[in-house]
């Protein structure tokens, strides 16, 4: 007997392959790698790191959310960014949205990787819930 | 009292280091990263990206059921290439194969990075079971 | 009810943004990317491969051990290099500590990715807990 479920939702970008935005299975959730893009268009909200990553955090919070999550059971971030210049701005960002989330912050783990052209920013999350 | 299991097998590639092919604790199996090595030779099938693809997904598949698992328990599949170019070769292969896999896809994160010479493509794939 | 609790210790390096050194909900322990600092002056213990490897492996131990948890418990390492020419020597030193480690090997990926200037390692382990 699979419990298994799939985020779907037209809230957050649509996956380009077949894949999940999200998939919970027992108290797993997990979510698929985000990206800056703004859901309306599927094109990158700004060529900058700043509104990439808050879009990225949104898309990110808006999977969580449909899949009966929020930040609070989120125990890891993996962060991709194409850039170790980028790594000051990033926190910049990242610690003003974590500033206002209550209760233990997740894990993280950033690298400098590629991605697609347009993309400065990927981050994915494990979530835990109760 | 540890209930932890690694999967050892050698229809799946042999690790080159001190790491378990598959390992599974409670509900969780976690797939070590695959590559496209034939398991009867050691080496990758091919030099072209599909043929790698569908040995590395065959290879993962074969991580999951020797540990008792299969791609129904599979949440989040992470998937390495070399060049963002492979991105619509991949796509293709990775949907030909899930669309012979029934019931939630898998979430899924690609990046490009590096890998040893003449690997194109590596996957490693967490599963939550029943 | 959330049972999450961050793992925050000085024996480890201390995360350059609002993120926790490890992270614990259920029976699951995340611990982040750890690199090569030496805890009391937060700078890379050595130039070559080999202390930091060794370093990393204590970081995420004491992460590990301050979540109640060990390597028993490990059942994904992440391995971050910025070269391949370094997986021999990565892998010396991986396998000599986890040959003094009782039980089933932890799985894992290594990957080859950019790293802030000065590191040539990175991992992050993930644990299932009895």
């Amino acid at each position: 007997m699979s419990d298994k479920t799939a985020v779907a939702t037209d809230k957050a970008p649509q996956p380009p392959a077949r894949f999940s935005q999200g998939v919970r299975k027992g108290n797993i959730l997990q979510v698929a790698g985000q990206v800056g893009f703004d859901p309306a268009t599927g094109t990158p909200v700004g060529p900058g790191l700043a509104e990439q990553t808050l879009q990225t955090l949104r898309n990110v919070q808006t999977v969580l959310e449909e899949g009966g999550s929020s930040w609070a059971d989120v125990v890891m971030m993996r962060v991709y960014l194409t850039d170790t210049a980028h790594f000051a701005e990033l926190n910049k960002v990242y610690d003003e949205w974590f500033s206002g989330i209550e209760g233990p912050l997740p894990a993280r783990t950033t690298i400098y990787v590629g991605l697609p052209a347009g993309l400065l920013i990927e981050i994915d999350a494990l979530a835990v819930l109760d």
